[in-house]
């Protein structure tokens, strides 16, 4: 009886030991909108940017923002060891606003406060496109609880053609092409 | 003994389950110069800024470079729940050069090449003024692998002047301020 009490024990103690948390995965609902993620400032940091735009007059600069892109630990991990984003991947883009001339600040901007949220999914069996994308800041400007993907054209099909990585803006993201070079 | 050892395996178990890894603490050589921490773009992201200055000319904006900065997470966890960080609460500060005109982007910066790696670190015993701070790239760009504090007037008074939670800067990370917001 021991042995046997001792050997579950065991068991059991490896188990936990070797279980880690599961990755995060994005939740739809049964319209197949997607339910805001929560908890990605707990993510791993992929980068920021500033004011950038794809026209080179009007539009982002005008009011320059700050866009921070977040996405969970173990497909950042995933992405390190193989080159590749795992199924089920979410990359949140956080845009903030550009604070300047406060406190000491004299030039140059700090993140001031949060203005947009928005997520791509890879999801390969429920989007034809691999890939989907969503907003999650309502008329209102308040955050939404669920949204519905946008139409292809308006997100996917410029990542399909310029993203160096499978729809990913890699090319701006230093963290993910460290990894690269590493690999 | 089926009972002592049952009671043994779930105590065992509990306790496994409810180990947290340790949050990464500082660490010093002899000389009392920091080791370079490593790891810490899997720590919690805490705003990104860009060619801030404290001057109203010359200095940052010349070539303006992105900082970004990273916490442990239990470091953040403690200050979301107490509003205070933790001795041993290392910050790391990640200087970017910003670039421009890539890819498709038309306008704007995004972060390019890592041209910089600092540390403030909170020890009370360690440090008369409980923080202390460092760079960890050499004369020759490469990080170096430990270094010695900075004196007292080039890092920390401006810290102990200006930042407006124990020496760090939260009045510039929208993170931190909603933290505190809903304590």
């Amino acid at each position: 009886m021991f042995k046997l009490t001792g050997a579950l024990c065991l068991i059991f103690g490896f188990a936990l030991l070797a279980s880690e948390p599961a990755m995060v995965e994005p939740k739809f609902t049964a319209g197949n909108e997607l339910v805001r993620p929560t908890g990605y400032h707990e993510w791993i940091f992929l980068g920021s940017s500033l004011g950038m735009g794809y026209q080179r007059s009007g539009g982002s600069n005008d009011e320059p923002t700050f866009h921070n892109v977040y996405t969970q630990p173990e497909a950042y991990r995933a992405y390190l060891k193989t080159g590749k984003f795992p199924d089920k991947t979410i990359m949140i883009l956080e845009l903030m606003t550009a604070g300047a001339n406060a406190s000491i600040n004299k030039q140059g901007h700090f993140e001031d406060r949060l203005i947009g949220i928005e997520a791509s999914v890879k999801d390969v069996n429920r989007f034809p496109e691999k890939w989907a994308y969503f907003n999650f800041i309502g008329n209102d400007r308040k955050p939404l609880v669920q949204s519905k993907a946008f139409a292809k054209q308006t997100c996917w099909s410029c990542h399909d053609e310029h993203a160096a990585v499978d729809n990913v803006f890699e090319q701006f993201y230093p963290v993910l092409r460290e990894a690269k070079q590493k690999q």
